[in-house]
């Protein structure tokens, strides 16, 4: 079966390409009772527009979401629920240059290779354009899990060579105010003025993202495949360009003793609680009810603004021309993508919970 | 809905706890006419087996996997493939003293926040026991995918500080000369020797292990949310103890510009590749047809050799004592469990694959 | 999980509500290669229509189908379909006088029971108008079956007590003939006459619809629970009004001895086969290759063009006046929804199938 | 996909063949604290059991279900809970004469044209012996609906031409008191007379259950495609030998006027309700909290007391000599299947109802 639903009982359908009329999903799934922030969707759309910061792609969408069904004078009633978001900027008379052509480190070669068939105007459905419809949908589960007081705050941590110090959680607000969303002032000037060096050379960086999911109930995540970690990750290695997903203390684990790596209970106001949360938030798979958090890696933007040489499907070789639409760095943009999909994993694992008990 | 099964087209679902008479599984999907050979699968779990290097737990299955459904004259009919491994070593009267006890950093309080009961026996359902069903499971999955000459090999890339000192492609004679699978003799040797000394000091280590997947055709993956790296870091995820998932360039990528990271077309033998494969494999979410690998890193047993104080349901403080059987270091043994779960998605893909084109 | 999808590997979810602005759909998993025939699409659309025969609904939509996604130059690229309507319709202020009011035998008071909500606009969700998104995908759906050959018919067999003698194949011409779609003329217009006295009298009647499916390959069908007679079945009964199933030899079997309805095999052009298919085409839940055929009935539409007693959500007793919008008998229109969900549920079986062998 | 698995919250997947060793399933989504009682499972199975009335087959298992899984102190604990039935009367030696040979109107032929091989003996995976897993997974579900009251009541309505009067509730008392499962006493002894008199013929016949579900809480049921209908109806026709499912007014929907079977509401106890329930207890597919009946009709088994002729997968001519383990009529023995996949369908809905309303 092909992959464009996510979620087990939230579940999200997407459709459309880079440049067709229009991208949409369908939530089903959705319980009845909530009520849907039209303000607060438009600011979710908002975080992962392009034109808030240097070396953005020229292609500026409005990302208007329309809900279409499943609503009743705004709250929602059960039935699933249609979203619509108009591609305002496609100009696919842009690409017939393209048609056939295989864009280096694109995935119009690995699509014709599945399909024998690929959609050469702006690379179609690998486009990250479809994350536009995750936001909306994100947005969508950030309002039921509010239901519940879970948070989650996502912000850039590193891009290129420059980093944050260390791990940990910030504010939304702190996040926001830098246009690369670094709540570091300092490390966020610095990557501004690295992503603008690179737009200069016509070059592209990758950078991570580290996001924290806060005041989760424990008794998320089902084990034995379906652990809340193994969600997560599905989750993140479905966003384009990840390339890499760790939670709690990740990767250094390899290098950390079990005599500092595991970790003790505490009583704190009278409940146990597993006191360091050296875990990071999961054991065996299911939320503590401590925080989590997880890092994701991104790889840089494989289009670069320079002449390159390529082949098509006829083995020729073809130049393709510097140009196209294209962020110098996508992380920034990311951050609403990383949140969507984490909510749209505990959005679906709070349902999924709720058939734990007789 | 419940998280033991995975899989869509090629599916498992398994079931069984550490200390009960028997674990298995029941395949769905495993379409007729391969030829079922024993010796392979007792090998593939002889690979996963304690017993084999330093620091192994004391708990030593025979882990002989009955197969009572789905063959006729051990071909496959198409049918489900039922499986079954017994419990030889379980002894649930050893467990009685943890009965409401929350080992620390183990699942028993995540499960007793989710279920409202854990079985205290050796962890139950959360304990790596389960991982021998999958490993059976994963070799018939190999056995189809020896179908499409597909290869699938792991091996340990580091143990505490101990590392190799670059990714590359081993052999798995090379692999399974090392007593803790790792394909570099001398790095070999300095694990085993750190192990040895953690054994002696009652602790325990984290470690990595790096995985290739070779001679894939193109096409595996399905964009957008079932990507072949989604669905792999979600496989990985769920091995217990398992932090982090990487492909490719993985979290290197993140100091990389396009111009380094992003790859040309080449023609080799009339046919047009990405010539260095610096996407590792998949591009878009779909397989290229050249070689994938992945790292996963895993945290250190949280079971020590010491006795520890903790708490049960009640909040009592409790004292746990030393003992229990678990390894010194997992990841020997996780190289069966990492290759078998690679299979189990390949297996998937393969099938899901069939539907692309009509 | 909620219900708005509908198969597994070729799966169709939808979205909206009578009278909201638009209905929709999403197929996923339409393999890629297959020529859209908007001209076909467009005609099945048409089938579906109001206004074609005596005591059709005085809502008559143009039910224009926009394909928004998956295609390139009118080929399907294997990526999601979305498919919108327009109800063009719709006008929500007819229906205040019904807000929180619980029709006779409609599903306002379960949907209710259900979400602590209802839609009272038309039926919301409930409506058939749901079902037009149904025949819009169940084209695409024959449009892939057409590669394969298989061929769907279904006309209507019986409307109140007046019924065609006997089941057999007819051909799509001479049902299309009729503006009740039954294809024996001279039941055909006993059928419309009744219709008629039963507007005039402000009744409604039920009907029953015979289906055919031709040209199946052997082999579609997947034991033990997703036989192709349960796919049918479900697929059948989500039909709105629908109330009973059959197939092959049906309710007549209980009355039926085995020596009567057993089958023997003869050979036919060198091929051993089933001779007389009293099985209706279908053996242990698979296709046997030969033709299937199967009965839907229908109940009568529960809106009657009379003043009627009901009550509202607080149990105060209202009076609903006579009107609204409905079929006096819906089985002439149900012919394409009939279709069209067996046209989904042979898609998906088609391409299941192709992984029953190595 | 293959089709081994049922349900989506409550799922069951299942293995085994005629003449395999062991027979078995996995239940996941059970969920914790629900008191197994076995001796209730036990007498599940035994009104499945062969042997208790004329006709029967010769082949008398036990059936004593194992639990291997998922139970603390025989209380399920929310892991998946594994049942195994060994098979003790399997003798595959008797069926060697069956090797390559089509039984005449049995599956070997459809499973043949779908895998490419079929086990010859005693049917393998089509046989009704694949049932018993069920039977001890509803009962399971049973002990689930019992948390809500939920009752589940079928009976033996007609047996070839012997037909009870009406369809009506039974008292499960009055049902078992018949070894037929008829409550009416006089149409029991005459069904009993009619099979011994087919036995005596070598002959089969078939026959209908009827079924009530009772104290159903409204809201059971998914829109549009898993209507409750829509499920019980896959569920019962993925029974061997069902070849027909109606609810409610079922056919006889067909011969009524919208004045005839369209129900009005009325009060009762303060509370609204739909007075007659004329639709059967289901409106827009939602339970509405009054009770359900349906009716399933069951071909006569295909095997006869008689030598046949039929051919191989050469397409050779071979006799089939007299004989084999088969029932006269199988319904009385299917009322317990029947009771069995409604539990299996109510339990799944009953969670699946769990997510409707934030």
């Amino acid at each position: 079966m092909a992959g464009n639903t996510t979620g087990q009982v939230f579940r999200l359908t997407t459709f459309g390409e880079s440049h067709g009329s229009i991208i949409g999903g369908i939530i089903d799934g959705c319980p009845s009772g909530i009520r849907i922030d039209r303000q607060f969707i438009s600011n979710e759309m908002q975080r992962r527009r392009a034109g808030q910061s240097s070396g953005s792609t020229s292609r500026i969408e409005t990302d208007e979401v329309e809900i279409v069904s499943g609503l009743l004078d705004d709250i929602t009633t059960g039935t699933p629920i249609g979203l619509l978001i108009k591609n305002t900027q496609q100009n696919s008379k842009d690409y017939e240059h393209l048609k056939d052509v295989y864009r280096p480190s694109h995935a119009d070669y690995s699509y014709d290779k599945k399909y024998g068939v690929f959609d050469h105007k702006g690379g179609g459905r690998s486009s990250a354009r479809e994350t536009a419809v995750r936001v909306a949908a994100g947005a969508i589960a950030k309002l039921l899990l509010a239901h519940s007081g879970i948070k989650i705050d996502a912000y850039v941590f590193a891009v290129g060579n420059i980093s944050m110090p260390e791990t940990q959680y910030y504010e939304r607000n702190s996040i926001d105010k830098s246009p690369v969303r670094c709540p570091e002032p300092d490390v966020s000037i610095q990557m501004q003025n690295y992503i603008e060096k690179l737009q200069a050379d016509g070059d592209t960086c990758g950078g991570a993202i580290v996001c924290y999911l806060n005041n989760l109930p424990p008794g998320l995540g089902e084990p034995v495949f379906d652990k809340l970690q193994a969600s997560l990750a599905a989750a993140m290695m479905s966003i384009p360009s990840a390339k890499a997903f760790e939670y709690g203390s990740g990767f250094e684990s390899i290098h950390l003793k079990g005599s500092q790596n595991s970790d003790n209970f505490a009583i704190r106001e009278e409940v146990v609680i597993p006191y360091r949360n050296s875990a990071g938030g999961i054991l065996g798979g299911i939320s503590t009810g401590q925080p989590i958090w997880f890092k994701v890696a991104f790889k840089a933007v494989s289009s670069l603004m320079k002449e390159r040489e390529s082949f098509n499907r006829k083995g020729e070789k073809v130049i393709i021309p510097a140009g196209g639409q294209h962020d110098v760095c996508v992380v920034p943009r990311a951050v609403a993508v990383v949140e969507a999909m984490a909510a749209l994993v505990l959005a679906d694992h709070l349902l999924r919970q709720r058939s734990a008990r007789v």
